[in-house]
């Protein structure tokens, strides 16, 4: 049977001061008032029952993920006790749900971007567990189909066409400089990564046990003690001992058969601040705003954060990026925003932990 | 006997989002932790014991006022139903002194403003007194000597001497343009118009009758009923009753007798956020905080007012006054703070009363 797995594991310091070690990025109800992970989750269930959609998510993080998706049967929320990257993330995730369904088709999911149109991502999502299905030892990941020659992504070239919208995967490759990504743009081969994949929850494990054979073994050996009391203690000893690396690096590049669906859809990495004017519709004077109130006088091209019903007023000010949290107050420039993870370790040495 | 009127009745919407209906400038503890109320209040508590200070205040101030300053009796705390300005504050105070000392002599000092250093304050305000008691029909203000031709306040001239520090008044004048400004320095004859006072309350109430005939009226009438439950009654029927008018147009630049006594101080009115930069030692940056925590990494010249722990944190930007509150955050650049008033009745028209 096909099931879904969100993962959830990211910090999202570069939200700073609305992200912190216990509401991270995708927790935060930016856009509508809903997260990104619940976000997430609705664009699955619109795909799949909620007893076969899971969360990966860091332990500390399971009771407000619980809190922000009800639905879910708290077995179906896998925590992490550090982050080991998606390799380990996806891996117990495949080895947990195959000790349930052997049978089991997995699609992973991530919890930080906002993508639509709706149909088209389903029919897409529909496609590559179509593909995992006809082709049970392929690994197949979804390749967004790029609009711009964006040195922000990692991309996917495609190689022989097998269906409709499904190839086979020529070579991954890292982020590219402005002119490599024009080219990629310009030939029509490339997707952006999207860290979407679909695959049979077995294949997924033998290529970890071929490629990745310590986490293959700890795996498998949490997963063993999923259902008993010792859960926990397997989760502390073995999981931090595991080596930090992602799919991509440890499997997807190295891997014989792997195939890429063509996904045609905005998608937008809510990363930073300043993206959210990819986002949200600006007012006449260009500036963007979320959560709370906000009031400009004469002032342009400013992203504004607020929350509930704070105010945020300015005058006279344009470019900034404002954000409002209760303990905790941003101002900043739109071209500084990059700057914030510095922000944050400056407050982290001169300051006090309860900014974090 | 000698007796102090601390008029504390600004709301100082230059000071948004801090000051607020329902806590003035004068009540905000921007310096060290202190009111100004506070400080004009400690200041004039080193000549005068608590029994002979009072405040006048809008009454709904009253209760935050008493918390203030717990050390005065109560029924020295002297509420206004609405503001009616300083003649008719100034009146009604010596009203009700007059009638518990017929005596009376009487200091008016400001709650908004920081003054410094303290012993040539008090030095200053003895002589005022002073000079009160030895020409009991003489008005006599405080004048601060000007170190800059600022053409934000009114300045009163001197005339003939009549012994140290203490001199006939010429005339007063309104706010001088630059060059006019420049005169009245270099002509060593020309203070600041402080706003503080000392004369017998029989004095300025004789005045009063003389000039503003109708306030006085009402003043006695209040006055009488101070003591009585009918005290209230009065005060709403009549007080709003009143022609709202400065005592400075009103009495001091009409009445016949009228001493100025020379103020050797530093004398900061803390009217707006960039008056901060006056008061408040900047760091290396030039940037200025008071109340909360600060952080800057690249900002510079920047005027921050937070409350209790808020962390106000900036990357990169320049020249802005960033200021917390539990409910609102402004942020505006220094050049517009003069436009506070305006976001004000903006806010006022298009948004939420609780903002104001």
């Amino acid at each position: 049977m096909r099931h879904a797995v969100i993962m959830a594991g990211g910090a999202g310091v570069r939200l700073w001061p609305l992200s912190r070690k216990d509401r991270p990025k995708q927790l935060l109800r930016l856009f509508e008032g809903k997260s990104l992970l619940r976000r997430s989750y609705e664009r699955v269930a619109a795909l799949l029952p909620p007893e076969r959609i899971g969360v990966i998510t860091n332990q500390t993080h399971l009771p407000i993920v619980a809190e922000e998706l009800p639905e879910l049967p708290v077995d179906n929320l896998l925590g992490e006790p550090v982050g080991r990257d998606t390799s380990n993330a996806v891996g117990m995730a495949a080895a947990v749900v195959a000790r349930r369904d052997p049978d089991a088709v997995i699609g992973i999911f991530t919890a930080d971007h906002i993508i639509s149109p709706l149909d088209r991502f389903r029919e897409a999502v529909e496609r590559a567990y179509q593909a995992a299905e006809d082709y049970p030892d392929a690994l197949v990941t979804m390749g967004i189909k790029p609009t711009r020659a964006d040195t922000n992504y990692g991309y996917v070239r495609r190689g022989e066409r097998i269906s409709d919208r499904l190839f086979k995967v020529k070579n991954f490759t890292e982020k590219p400089d402005a002119a490599t990504a024009t080219e990629y743009l310009a030939s029509g081969e490339y997707y952006w990564n999207s860290g979407m994949f679909a695959w049979r929850a077995d294949t997924i494990l033998d290529q970890l046990e071929k490629h990745l054979p310590q986490s293959y073994d700890a795996i498998c050996e949490i997963a063993d003690a999923w259902s008993t009391e010792r859960r926990q203690q397997k989760l502390e000893s073995l999981y931090p001992t595991l080596t930090k690396i992602s799919i991509d690096f440890a499997v997807m590049e190295r891997a014989e058969r792997v195939l890429v669906v063509e996904m045609d859809c905005h998608w937008i990495d809510v990363g930073s601040w300043p993206a959210l004017e990819s986002v949200i519709q600006a007012d006449g004077d260009r500036n963007v705003s979320t959560g709370g109130n906000a009031i400009h006088l004469g002032s342009r091209g400013n992203i504004v954060a607020s929350q509930e019903d704070h105010l945020i007023a300015t005058i006279g000010v344009d470019d900034l990026v404002i954000v409002h949290s209760p303990d905790a107050t941003l101002v900043c420039g739109k071209r500084d925003a990059h700057r914030i993870k510095e922000l944050v370790d400056n407050i982290r040495e001169n300051s006090d932990e309860k900014y974090l």
